[in-house]
């Protein structure tokens, strides 16, 4: 097997260490010494810090699973509560930290950088417009009610799921999932 | 009227500059320059950049008018709507910057700091008990129907809050404002 070439071991460090740590807190020092190698060398393989976040925040969103949102076979809904479970397990195993890299990035800065905020909304749209999908799948299957908007309802509970985040961090606690699930599909998707 | 304290003066200065910039962007120079004031003069009145944020946090809470929850006179969904529009109209004046400290600093710092992640679940927790009164005022009315559980509606609703802003700041755009609303009023207060 190939030996993964250096910007990638650059790449996975700065996913690691910008999810862990939030652009302001990581330096390129960091992402450099975790992954082995000298910090000049992080210039050879990307022009700033900014463009190599860019690049993890893509690797970070092909890591969201949204093919769990469109896998056939089972019922829409199912597809959804399962996506949210993966994501939910993701944040529990780590103790209730690191969170979603979109929300962080969204709060830490998309006001500094015009390139960051572009990549965050285009991320968030990606994820929505899957979401959409699956909705508008449920309700052609009678599975929600018949006028339910898939568009509005899709933002509106991922932007539901980023304020959990929130909450579950802040509290330690997966009360907040709980609430997240039950209101969801009790009293959002009917 | 007597001149405020320097202590007051750097409050303000950092409520500002950590809401605008963040806690890993702020840095304590800033935060005395901004107030006129020598760095060193800050540990006069501050032990340290945590404590100020934490300081800073509280006057941030202390703006967030849960007054308005609770204003007799009004029904208690259209406090509640009232409330919402006031923190929205905050972020749309700031041409969609800044956001929530507290979704801002549960993103940035609660990892990282046990002491703000505890002001910060305490913030949330204080916002959504004066969100669970007015939800429960308005079952007692019929305003909303009889099951509805007014602490998981409370929270849920922060939480689809936090991330609206999330989306509102990526996409800089009202929609996601629009979206919340509707979504809010329509589908989760019946």
């Amino acid at each position: 097997m190939p030996k993964p070439s250096k910007r990638e071991d650059l790449l996975a460090s700065a996913l690691e260490t910008f999810h862990t740590r939030g652009f302001h807190g990581t330096g390129i020092k960091e992402i450099a010494d975790a992954a082995g190698a000298p910090k000049g060398s992080f210039y050879n393989h990307f022009s700033s810090k900014e463009e190599c976040a860019i690049e993890a925040l893509r690797l970070f969103g092909d890591e969201r699973r949204l093919d769990m949102l469109a896998a056939p076979g089972s019922p829409p809904l199912e597809r959804i509560r399962r996506h949210f479970e993966f994501l939910r397990d993701e944040v529990v195993v780590r103790d209730f930290t690191r969170g979603c890299m979109f929300g962080n990035f969204a709060t830490d800065v998309v006001d500094h950088s015009e390139e960051i905020r572009a990549v965050v909304a285009q991320s968030l749209g990606t994820w929505s417009s899957a979401l959409t999908a699956a909705l508008t799948e449920a309700r052609r299957d009678g599975a929600v009610r018949a006028d339910l908007d898939p568009d509005a309802t899709a933002r509106f509970l991922l932007n539901a799921w980023e304020g959990t985040l929130i909450e579950a961090r802040a509290t330690k606690s997966s009360v907040a999932f709980d609430t997240f699930f039950l209101m969801a599909f009790e009293a959002v998707l009917r």
